[in-house]
């Protein structure tokens, strides 16, 4: 049986066009330099894994002192068991092994798993389908002129990405540091013109600032009732999981969630239990891994609740071809001034096209699916560990 | 990719020295002919995979129309797809397409994958553990000399299981058509018995009568609870769930469940959200197959509930070496006159051995880890479709 033997992180340049706004939203920008870091798992038999993430989550004195403790010379098939001991080493550190520092490992564990028996991961774990649905979800509301800065913008673009095939669109609306954001108007004034630029019959859904209060939420909830909305996102702090049963007792709309609550697949369990949501959102990144994501769906089926993926990525494509109580997959975040089908120059493709009817192909390669330009990697180094 | 182009059931004739009582339950008597079956599952590479089960839950029209209309053609790594596939089918249907059946085409095609990758099924799923303590299950009392016809056998008995390894024991005691069984008495003196056999430390379960009425089975607890039992298992009727939340909501002793109970993870999150249980019982034939019993493994694990695996077999492994929130393994059913350790005919060994510490090894070998011994099976047919 095969054993890990190295764990290495690559932080690397390249260049990209999404600046972060104060508050940490994305938007367009000119190109500029940036960094990435991957995580690669080795195992004896020379197989690797890797997995794409911050620098910040994999910072070397987490992967030294807790990552390698737990995973080296360790058999790598034994992920359910590498999991919970790294998770176990949270209790008193969690402030420096995060639940994304988890998920970044146990994606490298599992492209590595994939590699080695020359299986895409979604095929070992479930293997449901081989394509699915995408929704463009969009970037935040910004100021930027032909951008997403007003309703008509909002409308122009949603025309376009039905024009690019996408059979659903997700906004997300206009925070701070917009200086007139939040305003649950302006967000009904953008959701009714995506609406009739688009007609009818699309799904359409919102994620707009995450921190109104009870009552704007419930404002918000009943304007995209009225326009026929979809599910409605993140309109509060998720940490108060009784605002989400307050407002979910209410609308009719689907309240989706949770997407940035801690708690893994626990605090699902009690949002379910507290019909605090209509529909289960979990990510691959938010609840520690592959395999977390995967029990937060099983637990939503057992309880006849479908689970959406939150972002999407690799990782998000491994645990939808693996779990059937899921519809759509989050593309994006788009924008009218990204081309997000170029791929990243650590990239040789990028692992999500989409194809003429809307649908994202599950990756058929041997692990997560990521055609990796490794000489773009090692001529790009920033630091190794 | 391989896909599955055939399936074929052969019931064949073995030896067997247990025997029927007239309720079901298996008691030991001289050795005698009986059938067995072995679905196989055949994939364009040539790979099978391999279950043993009942021939009733593999008549051939029930595999006709049911099984090969949905796994015909298709990629067995799309398990999740093919068992919901499969699972839809009962509607309707569920008196011939039962949860057993689905369970022994689970477990099948799960041994068809991991002998294509040539990987031990419970380290594709999961890997959590090599080993697992095992407890001795015995069989129900009966009215046999030097069997289990007393107190004082059980006593005895116990006696021998503590010699032979094992770390805990689990007794079924009388039933029908035992002519003064059920008495909740007598059960509490085996208990008593085997307490005083075994010393105040060693976890005994209690598997009794399955039809007692809410007072009794309250009173059989309390008297488990004086003597420091570990866990009281099936003592109702599980189709009423709200017996076993009065029951558990009464009682300190630990209540398990359900076991028999269908309804697969649906039933079991229901039996958690009443508190019903207080650790979740599943079982790969008793809801729907290996990827099910996972589930609800995941879906107790949410709560924090342990899920303890019903019966022994290649199945179970496979489910506890994937699954963290489990204990035991359940070795038997054991009798004082049958020697567990010897295999069938149809098996050139068994799957569970018992090590020194009292444990059982996960298996190592490929797929599901049985050592299958063609040759008796194609000697020995019945009939074969």
């Amino acid at each position: 049986m095969i054993e890990i033997t190295d764990i290495k992180v690559r932080v690397f340049r390249h260049k990209t066009r999404k600046h972060k706004d104060s508050a940490g939203h994305s938007h367009p920008g000119p190109l500029r330099d940036t960094t990435q870091a991957m995580i690669t798992i080795s195992a004896s038999d020379g197989t690797q894994g890797h997995a794409f993430g911050a620098a910040e989550a994999m910072r070397p004195h987490v992967i030294e002192n807790y990552v390698k403790t737990v995973y080296l010379r360790q058999n790598p098939f034994d992920r359910e068991r590498l999991w919970h001991e790294l998770a176990h080493w949270q209790r008193g550190s969690a402030d420096q092994l995060t639940d994304r520092t988890l998920a970044l490992a146990d994606m490298a564990l599992h492209d590595l798993i994939g590699r080695h028996l020359d299986m895409p991961v979604h095929k070992l774990l479930g293997g449901v389908r081989d394509r699915i649905p995408a929704y463009a979800s969009t970037m935040c509301g910004d100021e930027l002129e032909g951008g997403l800065a007003t309703p008509e913008d909002y409308a122009r673009y949603a025309e376009w990405l039905v024009q690019r095939g996408y059979k659903a669109i997700k906004l997300h609306t206009w925070m701070p540091p917009v200086s007139w954001a939040p305003n649950v108007k302006a967000d009904l004034k953008a959701c009714a013109a995506v609406r009739e630029a688009v007609g009818p019959d699309m799904p359409l859904m919102l994620d707009a600032f995450h921190w109104y209060d009870r009552l704007s939420a419930l404002e918000l909830g009943r304007g995209l009732e009225k326009l026929g909305y979809y599910w409605f996102e993140e309109p509060m702090d998720e940490q108060s999981m009784s605002s989400y049963r307050w407002l979910a007792s209410q609308l009719d709309i689907p309240v989706i969630g949770p997407e940035s609550a801690g708690g893994k697949y626990f605090n699902r369990a009690e949002w379910i239990v507290s019909r605090a949501c209509d529909v289960m959102r979990t990510g691959v990144i938010d609840v520690g891994g592959i395999g977390a994501a995967i029990k937060t769906a099983s637990l939503a089926e057992a309880f006849g609740i479908n689970c959406e993926v939150h972002s999407p990525g690799a990782g998000s494509l491994a645990v939808l071809g693996a779990i059937k109580n899921t519809t759509w997959y989050e593309r994006g975040l788009l924008h009218p001034f990204i081309d997000y089908d170029e791929p990243p120059e650590y990239l040789n493709a990028i692992v999500d096209p989409l194809d003429d009817d809307g649908m994202v192909p599950l990756p058929c390669g041997p692990g997560l699916g990521e055609d990796i330009n490794f000489d773009y990697i090692d001529d790009n180094l920033v630091s190794t560990q």
